[in-house]
């Protein structure tokens, strides 16, 4: 439970306290704020603030006066032509602030996408709670055999076993020492920011973020997409009902466009055209690489 | 006059509806949304969406579950501190949302800071108004002779009569002959991508413009100061007042710790302590270029 | 002609010069080094430095000690694969500085890319020359009717004369005034800062700019597109031919897999398997909208 | 000693191989490429690439066509001209690109600066290597007493070398884990991007960095300032000492500006003045905060 009582009711008196707003209001997103969605574990995802919703982006695009919004339909139109065809800056126009708890091996992959800000609980100043992440049972998985940077099957049995055994033993013995070397009676105690070395990448952080929709997008589709590790996968998932929610043209757009599309190349637009016309084409004779040959075969589906 | 009747109609149907949130609510800022503060002859800012407030800053700087205000003071200590420290990220979880009419040599200087998000209306698409920025006579300086790229007295009598009657007769040349290229009775009309080309810098355009009260803060500091344009300075100072209404302990820490502040070299900072110790520093016992000797007796009121 | 004889034999000076250096150097760019390639009928592009070549991509995705090269079949296995898979960080591990004089319309478009850095010509400091493009009379196009944003086929005969005597005639006017304003005998003379917005956007100007790879190939990608003003499209497509030479495999990949790829949203793909089994599908039983059907037959070449 | 002799072996091949370029070259800078500067137990800076030169800060700030130097020294005026004026786009003309090894704790910061170009050895793909961080006895500091994120006096005696124990042993004993989920005779092995989650934050990790001398210095102002971490601080410092030999006016300036130089609020250049002028002004009558009044007296030395 990632929570303790004194938080949930920290969250549930924001929860509780309305006040009218001028500004756009976002139904779906307004039933999230605050409270803590479960991810892994320990770890969670709280919408903190948003700003805009579907027709802030068609304003935006639009440069009005007023809401911008000419009939539902137009509006989504228009969100899907831009999405089709790149036009970025008008998704750049919604906001979402969130409050994570994560895992600093998973922190570690999040931090690589700068178009964000942050701000970080501070192990320098403060005392991190024993809180580690260990994988459930289905998720202690083998090096993958095909896929270089990936997992595979799960283990089985006793290699299993040990693992999760492993993993909890380190974790609790590098806190006890933590804990000891920051302080014990009668002694000075290690300065938090060395002491913190000795924790292993499970151990729970955690953090604001805040983003624009434009580039939580981008996050979304490098980070719900299956060459992710499934620790940071089972976040981005988690964020992307919440976007569903928030805007959902923007969202089925990007869906459509992105998490589902495919990218294919000058040479395989080339090959697809030849096969359209009834020619049987070969990798030989389609101009692509081996490689590339399979991942074409695997778009389109033979 | 900047707005038609039927904008200015857009603009309070926005005003006049209100909805209830859960998110946090700056009463100063909801009092400002969506109206037109005029600046220059016929531009504006609006505000058309925020998110955060001083508390905001405190609740990320905090990494809180809760809405992390302290106490008020406790608070504005807070902010002081990290404005003084330049730990600029918990500034960075306040964002602001604009729509801004502005001549195109304002909007070339805006443009420079790449740390926002912006939607500009198109020329390409749509068809510029006819409206151009001619400086009250006031405004109609001379080349500076102290600051080559600032100016100095305004001209007087008969050639800023002149200077006048240039800049508006040419505006409203270049502005028929736009559209007689764009189209007439019979003809095919120039694309308006190329008729643009013949419109002069003082003619406005309008954006959506969109940056975190960091970055806002940056471009405040620039654009507010003696240095800049007047004519962009303008528009930072009535964006100064907004901010100011909006977040009032930030705004206060940014106006003590850059706006009136000084940065003073190590060398400065030798000169000054001798001087303080009663010792009679001069330019040649100081270290300083004759340059910096100047602007550090300015600083220290000599 | 856009270069001064004087501007020259200063290129031609730092071209005869060289010094040995331990970095890794790229002879195809080594060959374009300071040489102004013309575009417009004023403007051009010159490389004033760059940094790193294809196996500086392959060693930093390998993060090596050394070069970090295997075997070039490898590197360009790699470089296409990265470009495949949107790992987009080795490619910014290369950097290009430019000098450009361009038209001012068309620095309004570039300057909407905001991962470069930027030093122009400032003219409250300095008076800009007298050079405006003057589009080629087969460039005067009318306004397209299909594309909104876009232009058609050319004027002809009297109307494109009409079109460029007006712009020929109002840049001359507005030049003399701007320098009329600027100072005459026994006058003050404007600020420059205010004179130059007198100055219609077919005036020239220039700015060193420097951006790394991977932002050069977005920029390339949405500026030599069919969807990019003319204007623009020429000085992208210049920069194609330099980056070919500088990153030959990089370039191949980028041809591939971004200037001449597709992107099928998920709905296409569904749709193509079911064509590719055989099936007669229409935009009826596709799911795709009219406008997506149409953008969808164009891609399959029916 | 960080690197293997196979390693040095590649860098000395590197070292050994110049060519012929028209690019500007920093003599200061060439005699450091690749080179490893070691920093901490087991980490290095190398320099791998640079672009620019002192020279080069004034080229772009002059939109210059050939060199665009002047003089020396009037290239060194203008460079502390624009530092003082916090011009800081011809900064952004300069790149530097180095390959770091460190640890964990301090990638985590480091990671922080966003305007950087960044690829990292990839521990779901390879196996890190058994290399941790044990600070030096000396620097095996307790907690700080008055600075809530700092550390104090180095840990005495027993104390220490208790620390020192538990650090060590934890490595060890965690690395031994690790390698033991990754694989044993007979046994799958678990995902290395699963395994990596049980090695501590002061294990080595290594990555290629590559940043603008504007951002640069902006990490180093931050990061060789007194309030970081000594572990970043040595990486900083290092940095310090390889920019000083590459853009020697550029570096002074940032060293007067910057580094050594102090930022006074407007309620201190107050008192400042109003002390200059003789009268003693104390906490009551300055309108400081004790805590601003207490860093004000550190500035000026009282
Ligand atoms: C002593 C010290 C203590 C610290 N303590 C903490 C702490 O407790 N918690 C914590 O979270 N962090 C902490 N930090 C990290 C700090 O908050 C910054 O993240 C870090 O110093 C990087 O600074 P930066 O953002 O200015 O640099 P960069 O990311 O390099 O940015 C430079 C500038 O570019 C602009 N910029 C770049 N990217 C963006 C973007 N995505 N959006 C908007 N603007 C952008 C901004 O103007 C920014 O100032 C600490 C840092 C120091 C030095
Ligand atoms: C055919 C065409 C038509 C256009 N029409 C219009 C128009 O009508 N109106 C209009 O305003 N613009 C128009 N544009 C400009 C367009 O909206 C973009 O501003 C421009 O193409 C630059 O693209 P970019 O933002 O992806 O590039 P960059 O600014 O180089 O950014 C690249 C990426 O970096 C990230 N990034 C960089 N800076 C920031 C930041 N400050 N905040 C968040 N993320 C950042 C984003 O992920 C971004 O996608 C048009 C462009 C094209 C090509
Ligand atoms: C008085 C005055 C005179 C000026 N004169 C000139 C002139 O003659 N010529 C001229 O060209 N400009 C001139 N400028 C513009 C100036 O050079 C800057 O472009 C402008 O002030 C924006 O500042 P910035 O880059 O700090 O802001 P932002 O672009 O908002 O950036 C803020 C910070 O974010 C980081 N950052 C953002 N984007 C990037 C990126 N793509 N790469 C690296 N870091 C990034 C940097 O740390 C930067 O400092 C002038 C400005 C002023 C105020
Ligand atoms: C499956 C997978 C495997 C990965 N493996 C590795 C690995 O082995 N090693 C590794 O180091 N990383 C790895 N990464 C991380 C990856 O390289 C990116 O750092 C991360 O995905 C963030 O992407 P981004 O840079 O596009 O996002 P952001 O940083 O959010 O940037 C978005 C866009 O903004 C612009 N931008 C933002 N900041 C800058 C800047 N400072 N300079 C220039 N442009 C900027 C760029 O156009 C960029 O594309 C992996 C990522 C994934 C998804």
């Amino acid at each position: 439970m990632p929570l303790s009582s004194e938080q949930l009711a920290e969250i549930d008196a924001q929860r509780a306290h309305t006040a009218p707003t001028r500004r756009v209001v976002s139904p779906g997103m307004e039933s999230h704020l605050y409270r803590a969605h479960p991810v892994l574990d320990h770890g969670f995802v709280r919408v903190i603030d948003y700003m805009g919703d579907d027709a802030a982006i068609c304003q935006a695009a639009r440069v009005s006066y007023g809401t911008g919004t000419k009939s539902v339909q137009n509006d989504e139109g228009l969100i899907r032509y831009l999405m089709r065809h790149w036009h970025s800056t008008p998704f750049e126009m919604c906001e979402l602030k969130l409050h994570v708890k994560l895992p600093v091996f998973v922190a570690r992959q999040w931090i690589r996408h700068r178009t964000a800000n942050v701000n970080e609980y501070s192990a320098r100043y403060s005392i991190l709670d024993r809180e580690f992440y260990i994988p459930a049972p289905e998720h202690v998985a083998a090096q993958s055999a095909v896929n270089n940077q990936g997992r595979g099957e799960a283990l089985q049995g006793e290699e299993a076993a040990r693992v999760l055994e492993i993993l909890k033993a380190d974790s609790a013995r590098c806190y006890d020492n933590y804990e000891a070397m920051i302080g014990q009676e009668g002694q000075q105690g290690l300065a938090r920011e060395l002491a913190r070395m000795n924790l292993p990448a499970n151990i729970y952080t955690q953090w604001y973020w805040k983003v624009d929709l434009h580039n939580l997008f981008h996050f979304l589709r490098l980070r719900a997409d299956a060459h992710a590790q499934y620790e940071i996968r089972v976040y981005a998932e988690t964020m992307c009902r919440l976007v569903a929610d928030w805007v959902p043209f923007a969202y089925k757009a990007f869906e459509d466009y992105r998490l589902g599309a495919v990218n294919l190349s000058a040479q395989m637009v080339d090959s697809l055209r030849r096969m359209l016309a009834g020619e049987a084409v070969t990798q030989e004779t389609s101009g692509l690489s081996a490689r590339e040959w399979r991942e074409f075969q695997d778009v389109i589906g033979r």
